[in-house]
């Protein structure tokens, strides 16, 4: 394992504190936390917005914070759940008085922490309210799907809705409209290497990928032998379409997400086969992004979100974002 | 060899293919060729910015494309130059009668094929300027240096420049200026892994890394057992601050590039040693972005650009950009 790190024990302290270097100006660490939130926290008269989970999965979340995005990110171990006393600080932090929502991807030790916390910001007076991401339909059951990359556009809507004034029920509402229509499926080349162990998260043969991979190499669908990029895109675009719902007038939103160490090239050639199968199948796209959003370290692979949008929401994804990771 | 593509053949016509579907409303592809430019392009009254060369590097250059940065990007093969009648097309696409400027990275095809395009378009009545980037600090004779990641801050601020009206000779000396004041350094931890043949463009033990790698894994200074990030950061930073030429109230630009399959938490550990060297040697640093900006498809490691900045520069480098790849 070769790792541009110091010692594996430092690298989320070290990584939070290189974060803020990078943005002095507009983002701060909370003191002797992994909390990181917007340096002018708490914004007056503004519904906040928190997030986070385990750290691996840069820009996710602390990238995202900024005016128009999220008040606040709470980072946890590689790939492990922030604790409650973590997520408490940033509710803390960052509530103006105007109450927080809590942006948690369905994974049980975040649902669980991110809920213990809320619990205990109430006892203190604080109003909050939570959203629970699960866009990954690798999953069958609704209920159990992981919270993937559809978290992003989770992030950018509802901070956009938070910064016109609305109320938490209302910022919640729009948050929750975004998890409804947000659907997203993944793929792996290669697996992540953990930094603590140096050892892969995962296995793969030398032909083979993970169809419906999750973002810390939880299994997926099956294993394929090699597809060519044409072949993934159709494999998920198939899938994804009958699970987005779309009626004839219907716009959506497309991201192609790389997981960490795929070329940009390749999710660019990936993104053509994508467009072309949504204009044949008279899918009307109206904004699309590509890069690396919601990675797993070094896993090579990307992943693909459709988000159904109605006016609100494009007029809300339109909206400014002031976050180093997704400037608008 | 695993990646996310069809025929090898085919990647970059299927690459540029699927940047213009992300940004229809932004970039097109002029028919038959491997130019993009500006949808809007020729901007009236603006001197037009052309980059290019060998592909993946992305998001060099097709992304930083868009007002405030590039009128168009031209692509070879991957790791090769274009060919001069592409630049060709890019220039006559992009003039609107207020000259051209090629941004040209020091690689002998680049430079040789760039200048004949020059030759051609003057011949055509299109008057062009040259600026010629080498920034990469790892080859002695700065006459002979390469052009790496500073390339990005002359798209910016040299795009800027040129949005404000400025002549085709001002834009050129800003350029220049920006050529003067960058300097970078690189390391590798892994090698990229060609398209066509599948194979690793150069060879790194397991225990090994290369100092001073170019961004085609040009061998560099030396290679060298395993190094922390620390260490490797205290390298860099000790190398390019002779280089930089500071004097005692002067500023600079930090841009932390990495080289393609480099997880972004580990950009953010080797920020944070950037930051404090540079804060103990007393070095003011204005601007700091982590991220992927001139990659060599999935090598791992990092490059380090330290760019000394004057009032204009600032400026130029605060001003908007609509680039896909570079939003400000």
């Amino acid at each position: 394992m070769k790792k541009l790190i110091n010692q594996p024990e430092q690298i989320i302290d070290e990584m939070l504190d290189g974060i803020v270097s990078a943005s002095p100006s507009s983002v701060r660490r909370l003191e002797d936390t992994t909390v990181l939130v917007r340096k002018d926290a708490p914004v007056d008269g503004k519904v906040a917005l928190i997030s986070g989970g385990g750290s691996g999965h840069e820009p996710a979340h602390a990238g995202y914070i900024g005016k128009g995005m999220l008040d606040g990110a709470v980072s946890g171990e590689v790939f492990t759940s922030p604790t409650p006393d973590q997520v408490l600080e940033a509710i803390k932090a960052t509530d103006s008085g105007s109450g927080v929502l809590l942006v948690i991807k369905n994974y049980s030790g975040d649902v669980m922490n991110f809920d213990m916390a809320a619990e205990l910001a109430e006892a203190e007076g604080i109003e909050t309210a939570q959203v629970i991401v699960r866009d990954d339909i690798a999953v069958d059951d609704p209920e159990n799907r992981r919270g993937v990359a559809g978290t992003i556009y989770v992030h950018k809507i509802a901070g956009a809705k938070a910064e016109t004034g609305a109320s938490l029920e209302e910022v919640q509402a729009t948050a929750q409209k975004v998890i409804d229509n947000a659907r997203t499926m993944g793929v792996a080349l290669s697996p992540c290497i953990m930094p603590t162990s140096g050892e892969p998260g995962f296995e793969l043969a030398d032909d083979e990928i993970e169809l419906g991979i999750g973002i810390h190499g939880e299994a997926g669908i099956e294993k394929r032998k090699q597809m060519t990029a044409d072949e993934i895109a159709a494999e998920l675009v198939e899938r994804l379409l009958p699970e987005v719902d779309l009626a004839d007038q219907d716009e959506v939103a497309v991201m192609v997400n790389g997981m960490g160490a795929t070329p940009e090239m390749e999710l660019h050639v990936f993104n053509r086969k994508v467009q072309d199968l949504l204009q044949e199948k008279g899918v009307k796209v109206y904004d699309t992004i590509v890069g690396n959003f919601m990675t797993s370290l070094e896993m090579a692979g990307c992943s693909l979100t459709l988000l159904k949008l109605d006016d609100e929401l494009k007029e809300l994804l339109d909206a400014p974002s002031h976050a180093a990771a997704f400037k608008k």
